[in-house]
């Protein structure tokens, strides 16, 4: 027992009478690594008056919301739902149901958001061993199957794509990897999913998580997941029905998941037939949800791929036209975002200011080690198009020039136009 | 360690294609315990565009909608502020903040969402010990006070306003008892904040949340919440700032809070001067947050409660005008939801069903011993007004009348509207 602080006195203060008027932010281009501007069909989509949770239109609006799902991580898991909250929500609903206290959790880390797993997995109180990267590059599968020999975990937790470097871990070796070790295999897809190729399925992945904001093309706020049927297992292996709602014969395990909000089984319950009171749905964020994937799907999931492919080309030769230098190994680079080297001489957060007070663009710093070292430029979702980049690299060299740094006059725009006339040319 | 089920086959199917519409409900009147129709103005919030998570003006808006509802809570409290998902996701970032495993938790339980609390503070490893009402009444002061003496908690945590039986627990008395027994003092407000007298600092509260859809006419989503300075203390006891992002002399717990994303610390640091990044703000689901904040506070604290009061009062009046009868002790129903018993013979699910399906109206039903014995119907937020009250007695009148129940032609309507002239006599 810690003693509390003393007891504070009674209040005698009104808090502050303040009342502003309603948002109305100004014209913004959202160029970092996410969120990026939602799809207007999003932003309409989240003016859908409400329905009630169990309206039998709701249950129709949530199975679409999986059926959508299962195709976008290309799978056939019946499990696929989501998480209410941010991407974050999504991973630990992830590691608290898939891990218990004590179980050893490997996770390869190349970037900050793989320090994010390991503080994730930690909080669960998971033993916690890592493979490292240094910031820029990606872990071999051989440096995973080493390590998966050594430490012999119950779970891999890997990010495909962190955007604090930008790299994209290759996944498609590392199912099997776990398969032979009857390793539990999960990623974090909240950066990658949509500009980048997934396979929940064929990469024989039990558990992904995501979020709406980077190559979705929604608002942070809801976290689409996917769980194999042996991830299923393991969180029903922990099930509860909470007090209050229990009926005879329900299950009650003596080990339940050390979190009520992010009870994988009990999210199941709500959206599975049972349709158990849980959480009471997001309503307006899983209208933003379900129409983030109808937009994906209607375009094709490999179309949307091969359109971030495009533009995130053009934007890593604009920059380079430029004459900017990109952080780490770009082989492989996301699609969708790209980190450039602030250049000697240049306060970056004076020319990022520049870019979004005077042009209206965003584009964003970094985490630990480069913050201050590199700008990250997205290319994702709603905003990877040609005009954007253009526009984009077209503001940076002014921005560049006035900071001092001499640039090719349209180098930038010049290489992202022969990337496009590349693809144009017959 | 638990055996890991069989590896599975790997796939061979791929999702089934589907490609379901837009989302285009039905016209609906949301008259049950919520959530209910958002008011416009929140639609119209949720459908503007983004903003990056630093810009200034979304810097801005976040301070807004601190001062907002501090105004909303009655408190100086500097951390007010928003959790990103559901109200429950409010209650467990509470609870898992403020108790450590091991540390005792009061609960007076008086229907499902005292048992709520009782089953988040288990799974936070907490000593849970309750004192119980019969459902349809509430704790008496000296019955908390004698279980406060009894088991010594470290925190008190009650449910102001429990929908599953409408009660709502007087809570004025309960802070002064905490504070002779140094005990912490929390409430869900879920379903009573707006509707019904909220004191967040002259009650003597430590931590308070909620969340929109019910009194706050907005989406769930978006979980409010109020901690005071000695909440604050209890929390930054065990801060950590988490790997990745941390700098030298930061704070690093050895027992941190056994969650990421509801350590309210993590989430104060974003929130507040430093800005530490933590999750990506649900941008979409704070417009709506700081537009139900505002919607409130012009009409004014007080005057919204009253018009809860006068709504509720009218249907009350107009439910026992048909000849229902009210469930539980209505000296202490909140405002702004009734209970009413369904008559013998009828079918309450089919009657539910034939105001949902053929008057355009959800009311709602209930849990536990009360499901299928009461409907509850709501006047909360947007729809407490008397437009509603009045549809939805005229649409119940019918529904009773063809399930074969006598109901007195008009006594609903006639009955709210003697609520309605008595108030504008002069």
């Amino acid at each position: 027992m810690t003693a509390l602080p003393a007891t504070p006195a009674p209040a005698t203060s009104l808090p502050a009478a303040y009342l502003p008027g309603p948002v109305n932010p100004p014209a913004r281009l959202l160029m970092g690594p996410g969120p990026i501007d939602a799809d207007p069909r999003v932003l309409r989509a989240l003016s859908t008056p409400l329905i009630g949770q169990y309206d039998p239109v709701m249950t129709g609006y949530m199975n679409d919301t999986m059926a959508l799902y299962r195709q976008v991580w290309a799978t056939t898991n019946e499990a696929t739902f989501l998480v209410d909250g941010t991407s974050r929500a999504g991973i630990e609903a992830a590691l608290v149901s898939l891990v218990r206290p004590g179980q050893r959790v490997l996770v390869p880390v190349f970037g900050r958001f793989g320090h994010l797993l390991t503080e994730i997995a930690h909080r669960a109180q998971a033993e916690v061993h890592t493979v490292e990267a240094p910031w820029g590059q990606v872990v071999t599968p051989a440096a995973v199957e080493e390590a998966v020999v050594r430490v012999r975990p119950h779970l891999l937790a890997v990010v495909q794509g962190d955007t604090s470097t930008t790299m994209c871990q290759p996944l498609e070796d590392l199912g099997e990897i776990c398969a032979r070790h009857g390793v539990l295999f999960y990623t974090d897809a909240t950066a990658s999913l949509g500009g980048n190729p997934f396979e929940a399925d064929a990469w024989g992945l039990d558990a992904a998580t995501a979020g709406l904001q980077k190559c979705l093309a929604g608002p942070s706020g809801s976290a689409p997941i996917t769980l194999s049927p042996r991830a299923v297992e393991v969180v029903r292996a922990r099930s509860r029905v909470e007090a209050g709602i229990r009926e005879e014969g329900d299950a009650d395990a003596d080990d339940p998941i050390r979190s009520n909000y992010f009870d994988l089984g009990m999210i199941l319950d709500y959206w599975g037939p049972r349709r158990l009171n849980h959480h009471t749905e997001a309503t307006s964020m899983l209208y933003a949800a379900r129409e983030c994937a109808r937009i994906l799907l209607e375009e094709g999931r490999q179309a949307v791929i091969d359109r971030h492919a495009l533009h995130g080309r053009a934007m890593l030769a604009g920059v380079r036209g430029l004459g900017l230098q990109v952080f780490g190994d770009v082989a492989h680079k996301m699609h969708n975002v790209v980190a450039v080297e602030i250049p000697a001489g240049l306060d970056g957060d004076a020319g990022r200011a520049a870019m979004l007070a005077d042009f209206g663009i965003e584009i964003g710093t970094s985490f630990g080690p480069l913050h201050g070292r590199v700008w990250r430029i997205g290319t994702m979702g709603y905003n990877a198009r040609q005009d954007t980049v253009l526009l984009t690299l077209a503001a940076l060299e002014q921005v560049l020039r006035r900071g001092g740094v001499r640039v090719p006059p349209g180098g930038g725009v010049d290489a992202a136009y022969a990337v496009y006339d590349e693809v144009r040319a017959p």
